[in-house]
């Protein structure tokens, strides 16, 4: 009585190998929920060689990921491979050239290139699957696209990089300096042995993308975005941020507002008592302001195989369930207006700065100075030696403007007494 | 270019209102999310003389609503009456057998009969919306439904109850007795002037078995279901709680194990690290575990006209959009096996317990032999005066098992040194 969902998987790192034991696993909740039967048609990944946690065996190999899509049969392709060009974008695009569905958790791609690839799939009446490539298992694609479709969404705000959130959780948890908490990371599985993208919030730039697309119904130039990550984040900050009652968390934020579009990707101070302060280790969560005044908050697990794996299992029934062409960002590709985002709020903000200096007489003269003379107030300062010669000077300030701020740490940061570059960063005010 | 959706909408209280309002102001929106036009082509509500914050003269009233049903072009009948009978249960079947769509908010009448409206619905080929029923603003429903279809779920754990978890923080917040929170509940529109259903846990119920029974495939028979409020909670319990470590927070809990469906609605104490000892006033949360280890957690606004309207609008959209026939609980009601649920956990557990005693000499003796022969131990224990000739005794235990915590009590409260029958109050364990 179940019908055949025939798909085939290219890619198999943690994501594949668990999508492939959870089909393996619930092949009786498939037929209770949806009455499918998923078959698995062929395998693909870089490396044959390489042993995985499955039985390879049960499943016929391609050399070539081309020749696999190719079996008429396919209904649907699963591309886990990743990387914004290479194999991983071929397959993507000879997917929904040839009619395929697809199912995508490559977020690099997605944001490249994620308005063509709704354009190519709409020419090609196919639906892309996306909800594995932000937020690991937490269902926040599918959350945006339906359960706010009458509705206007204000903002994103969101934890979207599990790694940066480990090392700034471990970083205060246990103490530790930055490069003791990647280690850490690493020897757990929450930070790859390249993890620059993540440290320096590239992959959350991608991922506030992509959902911003999604709620603001907009299409936006990657190349137009500012972004940062915590790489330049030390100990001192961690806990000079909790003496003023704030956590740091790596934050991507979408709004519009007043016809303007703005993407900020960087580490704020939360107030202790906000929600997203409280999401500590690896876990992700989105807080989503739609209609002005309603609030919905999103918190699960945002990486490895197993929650992501789940995203990638119900975007396989979904899409072949439905028998509506739902779009990929909402709504057609034609409605996506085109727009430059800014990279600042519409609103004045407070800031936190952290500056090393020598032990020089005058300096604190120098930088309340600066700031007075930028028009900026200190809210909180205070000063601490970390050792015979050098200092950490800590300033919040009041609400200033941000183009004050930047000009007032470009001038900062040429005083002689500094030993670095100071540390700025924002207190998320909302 | 966009479609007429014809609705009509039966009851004009806090959710129809808001959703009239919503309706109109967002047009361009639907316009550009999916291409619908939402015409409203009736409205009826018990009381026509009743002032309301709309336009009334700009739609159709109808003093009978089943005349407003049967006009030939209604595609959907939006029901926001409420109560299990009369004239919104009439409302709801003769839409459904007039091969209309039907949108509900109400969860007394799906708790009820809702596999029977399952039933009429998939005979007359029509699907029901009620994300508004559960939940308000939080999108449960379609996230249970959508996001987990090829995933066992094992348990759903729920805030569901506003008015109840407003109660707890305000009483904890401003060191309010019972009443006085509940009469600052009325005033601010978070309680109703007959909060019975809300406080002693007959609406939490309601809301966890039409989650459980989407949650678990399962048809439940809501008589089986005990259930408690936070009614005889004090102001005493809640600072006691505090004083532990914990707070006391209003659950449901569905979870499936080892082939046995338990539910539980009670309050419950919470560690204050967890994530729902810190979701605070109107503020509902429900986590969904799956797959074993894999947690999300929701957290919005349980209820109020404009969270709830956004509900309602997703689902009206939804419903229209989707051309595949989306049964109600997620799969057809033929293949939701009946089910009896026990009350009590498969585990043991610990407990909160509070008994207000006369000050008479032997009475902390008499309790712990009570707790010795059940083979209940106790973690902490402490006794304070509240007046001259009263004591509160409070002990949590350590985990014991439920059958002999329940003997004990029965025992307990049979004590001549008790003012009133003691408090008791599982500790959440996860």
């Amino acid at each position: 009585m179940s019908k055949n969902l025939n798909i085939v998987i290219a890619g198999l790192g943690t994501v594949g190998t668990a999508s492939i034991k959870l089909i393996e696993k619930n092949k009786d909740i498939f037929s209770i929920k949806s009455n499918l039967n998923i078959k698995i048609l062929g395998i693909f990944a870089k490396n044959k060689s390489k042993s995985r946690s499955f039985k390879k065996n049960r499943y016929k190999w391609y050399d070539d990921p081309f020749k696999m899509i190719d079996q008429y049969n396919v209904d649907t392709v699963v591309e886990l491979i990743g990387g914004e060009k290479g194999v991983a974008k071929d397959i993507c695009y000879y997917a929904l050239k040839k009619k395929k569905n697809l199912i995508t958790a490559n977020k690099a791609l997605l944001a490249h290139e994620g308005y063509n690839m709704a354009k190519i799939a709409e020419e090609n009446k196919v639906k892309i699957g996306f909800e594995a490539s932000v937020a690991g298992g937490i269902p926040i694609i599918s959350t945006l696209k339906r359960s706010f479709k009458g509705i206007k969404i204000n903002k994103i705000t969101g934890i979207l990089n599990g790694t940066s959130n480990f090392i700034l959780s471990n970083m205060l948890d246990e103490k530790n300096e930055f490069k003791t908490s990647l280690k850490k990371a690493q020897k757990l599985g929450y930070a790859e042995q390249k993890p620059e993208n993540d440290l320096n919030g590239l992959d959350t730039l991608h991922k506030i993308l992509i959902l911003s697309g999604i709620a603001f119904n907009k299409q936006i130039d990657l190349k137009k975005v500012a972004f940062s990550g915590i790489k330049n984040l030390t100990k001192a900050d961690i806990f000079f941020a909790d003496r003023l009652g704030y956590r740091i968390k790596p934050l991507g934020i979408g709004c519009f507002e007043k016809s303007k579009l703005r993407l900020i990707v960087a580490p704020f101070l939360i107030s202790k008592k906000k929600e997203l302060a409280n999401v500590n280790n690896n876990l992700n969560a989105i807080i989503i302001n739609a209609n002005k005044n309603n609030k919905n908050i999103l918190i699960g697990e945002g990486a490895g195989g197993d929650p992501t794996s789940i995203s990638v299992v119900s975007d396989l029934i979904n899409l072949h369930s439905n028998d509506e062409n739902e779009f990929m960002y909402g709504s057609s590709h034609k409605k996506l207006k085109k727009i430059n985002p800014s990279n600042f709020f519409l609103n004045n903000n407070s800031f936190f700065i952290r500056a090393k200096i020598y032990d020089k007489p005058g300096a604190i003269a120098a930088i309340s100075t600066i700031l007075k003379n930028f028009s900026i107030s200190i809210k909180s300062l205070f000063q601490e030696q970390t050792n015979k010669k050098l200092f950490n000077i800590v300033i919040l300030t009041h609400k200033c403007k941000k183009k004050s701020m930047d000009s007032a740490t470009t001038k900062l940061n040429t005083c002689h007494f500094l030993k670095e570059k100071a540390v700025i960063m924002q207190v998320l005010h909302v």
